[in-house]
């Protein structure tokens, strides 16, 4: 008996320009168009295998390990029945193709970060999961129209379908049909990108994104005017800044960006703060590190943003990260020696860190060991990936393989 | 021989609706109007006496014990000189009076507080500047006249001319003769308005106000939206607010304009921080309290508000002072016992500090001695005082009487 079954991988981005709120909610469509860096799969990646099976009693997810409900009109039921229904008109067309749009679904998904890292995993799980079903149902459409499926899973998700450098497309159909992602430009354009997250220890959850931004849409008087008139300005600069391999307008707009974001959040009803003073602390070495390149004459070496979250994610050149990561190790000793997938370091590795000639040393003080939990170097990455049949996640029977 | 000498004391405000920017740096004319509430000199003030003296060889000031360099075309400079300036012409309105606005003068200047508590003394300390030279000179200035020489010396600094509920007009006409303080209300019409002072402890020094602010004005892309669109509608209503003793009104807009300013401040270029890890669990704090007085069907009971530093200022009504206090002491630990002026706890004293039912403990952790160093209860206060002659700092020869 024939298996129906396809794995695929898809990628985190890291927004340049931030996406926060929503025009509406069911549909996902936001108020302002955002930008994104795919980062490499290699480091940080959601893996989905799906399978149709007419054995199979109702569609059933399991995420790393753990069964999820798919709630009825919830986003993830929104996904799959979206999938079913584009691989019905795929199924009327071509009329020998198997009618898999009438079988139940299995899906189990694995991130390769941890959960505890705080690292949004919502983008590259709903990417992988449309990208997989995509996949088994040999739909043959485009990143953008998948990206529209996606994008009702999470927002963010949208992006994660194309590698590279990413725009959200804000659209302006009610329906949602002109909201989706277009690729600025290949990963191969400027692969020189590279990406420091440095995982920032917090105390509490914060306020989820989903509910914030929406606090944001109706409390904050300066959001308003972010959208029209600061979003579309700081995209078309940003998108161009993509195409001249301009690091310098790039960094700026970037870290402008992620200021303002957390600006329009303080700006809500409670206020909503995602950076701590860890989060601040990296923001003024960054900062600093800048200062000393420009005052001498040179450019913006490093670019901070932070999502929803403490965590920074530090953008630069490559040839500046041996720099960047001996500067967070000095101010943030690190528990574990430091990953270093494109030895910088050599064989000694990374030992107590240090700052560039000219640095002012008094921007922040050394913190305590924990205070940046774990350091991962990552650059510009591809796209989502099919995968071959020896990394499904499910089993013969169509289970989970392991359940850990 | 005559000696001509005055003392007078001027106290803090802190606003509710933030100055930040301005239009001139010279004139200090602000880029919006702002409202403060006066606090209780009782607590916090500055003292200062002038004395004016045909044996004196230059214009001298003493501060906190400590002589100041007065820098010609200086704020101190600015000040002094248009005071003599008022001064001659009262001269030519009066022949009989003696000719001071020819003598240099002596200044010798103190603040009740700590200047380490990082509370803003150059609004007390500019304003008590002006009152004893305004004694001295005797002249007849209205508070709000001399309000336009004090904002030369630090532009808050106009706003402690009055007690009770102060506007600050930002004005239009370039030589700022339109940019003066004008009083709202007395302290008389709403004296239930209390405060408490969390003052914070931070590692480092942040951003000066001065250059602060002059960043925010070229780089932030939302200031000028507050500036036109939020600010002028928030002062109509906060005096609405103020003329009706309408708390809930009053603290809501605190809240968002406090919230409002550091949004700004972080919208800027590079973002400038004054809040930290303390601060916002003090909001946090606040926001529950407040929550849970909302959720029985009240009102709001408490304000926060924050100037350019991480030291939080609530304001309230006097019936909710023992509730706040013992809910910041439950967070914060003191290493001292709260000075109660107001004798809320009676002679046992605040312990341990407690929530009020229903509050949920974990909208913040409980932080170590010492994250919040001391507690200054106080309340809304009146404006400059003329103190007699046994208040004086400068002894018989014009000079301090003490260097400490």
């Amino acid at each position: 008996m024939a298996v129906y079954q396809a794995t695929a991988s898809a990628p985190v981005n890291i927004a340049c320009i931030k996406y926060w709120g929503k025009r509406d909610t069911k549909l996902i469509l936001p108020t302002n168009s955002s930008l994104s860096v795919t980062l490499d799969q290699d480091h940080l990646r959601s893996t989905t295998t799906s399978r149709a099976d007419p054995s199979f009693t109702k569609d059933r997810l399991w995420l790393n390990g753990t069964e999820d409900e798919i709630k009825a009109g919830g986003r993830l039921a929104t996904c799959i029945s979206e999938m079913k229904r584009m691989r019905k008109e795929y199924e009327d067309q071509n009329p020998n193709e198997p009618k898999l749009s009438d079988f139940y679904v299995h899906i189990c998904s694995r991130n390769n970060f941890p959960t505890a890292a705080g690292l949004a995993s919502s983008a590259s799980g709903f990417a992988a999961l449309v990208s997989s079903l995509a996949a088994l149902y040999k739909l043959p459409a485009s990143p953008s129209k998948l990206s529209l499926i996606a994008r009702q899973g999470s927002g963010s998700a949208c992006r994660s379908l194309f590698g590279g450098f990413v725009a959200w497309e804000q659209g302006t159909s009610p329906d949602g049909s002109d909201s989706f992602a277009v690729e600025v430009a290949p990963r191969e354009h400027w692969p020189d990108i590279h990406a420091l997250i440095c995982v920032v220890s917090d105390d509490k959850k914060g306020t989820s994104s989903t509910s914030g931004m929406q606090r944001t849409v109706e409390t904050s008087a300066l959001l308003q005017h972010r959208i029209k008139h600061v979003v579309p300005e700081r995209m078309r600069a940003i998108s161009e800044a993509i195409k001249a391999r301009d690091f310098d307008a790039f960094a700026r707009i970037t870290m402008q960006d992620s200021n303002q974001f957390h600006a329009v959040a303080l700006d809500t009803e409670p206020p909503i703060f995602y950076m701590n003073d860890v989060s601040r602390a990296i923001i003024a070495l960054v900062v600093e590190y800048n200062r000393v390149s420009v005052e001498a004459g040179g450019k913006l070496k490093a670019a901070y943003t932070y999502d929803a979250g403490p965590n920074a994610v530090i953008y630069a050149p490559k040839e500046n990260l041996r720099e960047i990561v001996e500067m967070i190790v000095k101010y943030f000793p690190q528990a574990d020696p430091f990953k270093d997938p494109f030895g910088l370091f050599g064989a000694a590795g990374v030992t107590e860190g240090g700052v560039i000639p000219g640095f002012n040393t008094a921007v922040a003080k050394q913190f305590e060991v924990g205070a940046v939990k774990n350091l991962i170097h990552t650059r510009v990455g591809d796209g989502p990936r099919v995968l071959g049949a020896e990394e499904a996640l499910l089993g013969a029977e169509g289970f989970p393989k392991s359940i850990s």
